[in-house]
C-alpha cells in the first residue's frame, strides 16, 4: 500500500480541480495505473466526502470524467469524485488483448473482481484496487478526502461493479459505502454473455463462483437491513439483454427492499451511451449527496 | 446545396435528441463530412433557435457534443446546437496530413475560412460550409430549426471562427447571427504562429489577406452599431501566446464597444481544456438565450 502518487495533469474545473494521477499498483501486480480525481473547491477548508465512479467496457479513467457531466453538481454539493481505470494495463498475459469484452484489448474488462484463476490472479484484482488500494494511497498522500463518507456508482460493467461492491460490503457488515447508483448496469452477470465470459475467464470456479460472489441479483437477497440503491436504464439500450434490470428489481422486492430502498427507473427512448448518462447525472449526484452529507 | 442527410447515429439526450449526420458536401469539394445536431424536446412543437459550436484544433464534430456540457441548459432554454466538423476530411492534398496544426493530419485545422490558394481552394471552404451549406441542407431536410434565430460560439481555433464569422456577417450587414461567444479564442491570428501558418498555407495573399479578412482584432474595428460578444479565457492556458485576448479587448474598446457589447472575462487558474469549457458552458448558453429568445 506504499505506492506513490505522480501527477500526470491537472485542470481547474468548476472551481475545483480535476487531477490525473499515476501510481505503481501493488494489488494489480506491480503495474502502472492511472486515475482521475475531482476535488471540489471546499476541499481547501477540510476533508470532503467522495463518490467512486466505475466505468464500463472499452472505457478508461477518462470517460466518466470527460463525458459524464457529474462535476457541475458535485462542485455545488462539495463532493469529490474518484474515477479509477477499468482494468490492469500491460500485464502481458497470453490472450489478454484478443477480445473486446474480456481482458484488456479494447475493453478494459476488469469486471471489478479479484481473479482466482492463476493465469489472471496476479494482476486482475480491480476489486481490491478500487476498495482498498486507491483509498489507502489517497489517504497516505494527505489528499483531503474523508473515506468514511463514501458512495459508489457506475455504468454498465461499472454499474455491476458498483452494485456488487456495495452489496458485498453490506453483507460483510463493513458499511464502506453509504449508497449506490448505476446507469444501465449488468445486473445478473451469471446469466448473460458478458458476465459468463468474465467469470469463466477470471474465476477458478467459473460461473458458479461468479454467481455466488459477484452477481448483484443474488447478493441483494443476502443483505439484512436497509439499502440505498438507484438504477437508471433506457428502453432503447441495445445491450438490455446483457443487463437484466428487471431481474434485479424482482430479487430486491422479493428480499423485502421497497421502492425507497431500491429505485429502478426505466427511461423511454434512452440508450447505453454517455448522452444517456449525462442526461441523468444530476439526479445521481443529488441522490448520493443525501447520504454523503447526512 | 442538394446534399442528402444520412443518419449515422442518434441518442436521446436531455429529453431531446443528439443525432450524427453524414452528408456529401459540395462546398468542401465533394467530400463526405459529418456533423452532430442537438434538437431540444420542444422542437416537436415548432421551429427552435440554433447555436452553432465550432471546435478547435485536433477536434471533430464530437468533442463539443461529448465534453462541452452545453446540452443541459440548451434543453432547458429550448435551443438547438449544431456541431460541424473542423476541417474537410479525405481531400488527399499533398502534405495535407503532415502537420498537427495545419491541414487535416491530427489537427482538423480548417480555420473556418475559404481557401484562395489553388492547392487548397477546392476543399478547404469551412466558412461556406458552416455559414451556408449546413443551414441550407438542414432546412431542405425539414428539420425544425429557425435559422433566422442563430448565434455562434466556439473554442480556440473555433473561437476564432465564431468571432470572424460573426463580425464579417455584421460588416456585410447580413446579421446572420444574433450573438457570439468564445472560449480561449485565437483573437489575433495574423500575429501568432497558428494563424500565420494557416493564412500562409490557405490564402493566396498570405498573412496580409488573413489580416484583412479573418482577424477578429482587425474586424471588430470595422463594425458599426452594437455587437454582442462574450469571451472567456483562463490564466493557466499554456496557449495564451497564440490567443491575444487583450489585443481583441483593446481593439473593441478603441472602436467604442463597451463592456455590455464586448465582455472579456479572465478566469484565474483555468487552462485550455474542455474541463475549462464545461465549467462555464452554462453561462454561454444563457448569454445566447438572451438574444435567441428575444
Amino acid at each position: 500500500m506504499a505506492a506513490t502518487l505522480e501527477t500526470v495533469s491537472s485542470s481547474k474545473h468548476h472551481e475545483g480541480t480535476l487531477t490525473k494521477y499515476k501510481i505503481r499498483s501493488i494489488v494489480l501486480g506491480d503495474l502502472d495505473t492511472q486515475f482521475n480525481l475531482f476535488l471540489p473547491a471546499n476541499a481547501a477548508q477540510g476533508k470532503v466526502p467522495v463518490l467512486v465512479y466505475l466505468a464500463g467496457l472499452t472505457c478508461t479513467e477518462d470517460n466518466g470524467a470527460q463525458k459524464g457531466g457529474f462535476m457541475r453538481d458535485a462542485a455545488t454539493e462539495g463532493i469529490a469524485i474518484l474515477f479509477p481505470d477499468t482494468s490492469p494495463r500491460g500485464a502481458g498475459i497470453e490472450d489478454e488483448t484478443a477480445a473486446w469484452d474480456f481482458g484488456v484489448g479494447k475493453s478494459g474488462a476488469g469486471f471489478y473482481l479479484n481473479a482466482t484463476r492463476s493465469k489472471w490472479s496476479k494482476h486482475y484484482n480491480m476489486l481490491d484496487h478500487v476498495t482498498k488500494e486507491l483509498p489507502a494511497v489517497i489517504e497516505a498522500a494527505g489528499i483531503p478526502i474523508d473515506f468514511s463518507r463514501q458512495s459508489i456508482f457506475g455504468h454498465s460493467m461499472g454499474g455491476h461493479g458498483a452494485l456488487t461492491i456495495y452489496l458485498n460490503s453490506l453483507i460483510l457488515g463493513a458499511k464502506q459505502y453509504r449508497s449506490c447508483s448505476a446507469f444501465s448496469p449488468i445486473c445478473e452477470p451469471s446469466a448473460v454473455p458478458w458476465g459468463q465470459k468474465a467469470f469463466r475467464g477470471y474465476l477458478a470456479g467459473g460461473v458458479e463462483e461468479g454467481k455466488a460472489n459477484y452477481d448483484a441479483s443474488v447478493l441483494v437477497g443476502k443483505v439484512k437491513g436497509a439499502i440505498n440503491i438507484l438504477i437508471d436504464y433506457g428502453t432503447a439500450d441495445t445491450f438490455l439483454y446483457q443487463l437484466h434490470p428487471e431481474v434485479f428489481l424482482k430479487a430486491a422486492r422479493d428480499a423485502g427492499h421497497d421502492e425507497v430502498q431500491v429505485r429502478v427507473r426505466c427511461h423511454e427512448g434512452y440508450d447505453h451511451s454517455y448522452y444517456f448518462i449525462s442526461s441523468f447525472a444530476s439526479d445521481h449526484i443529488h441522490f448520493h449527496a443525501n447520504f454523503l452529507k447526512a
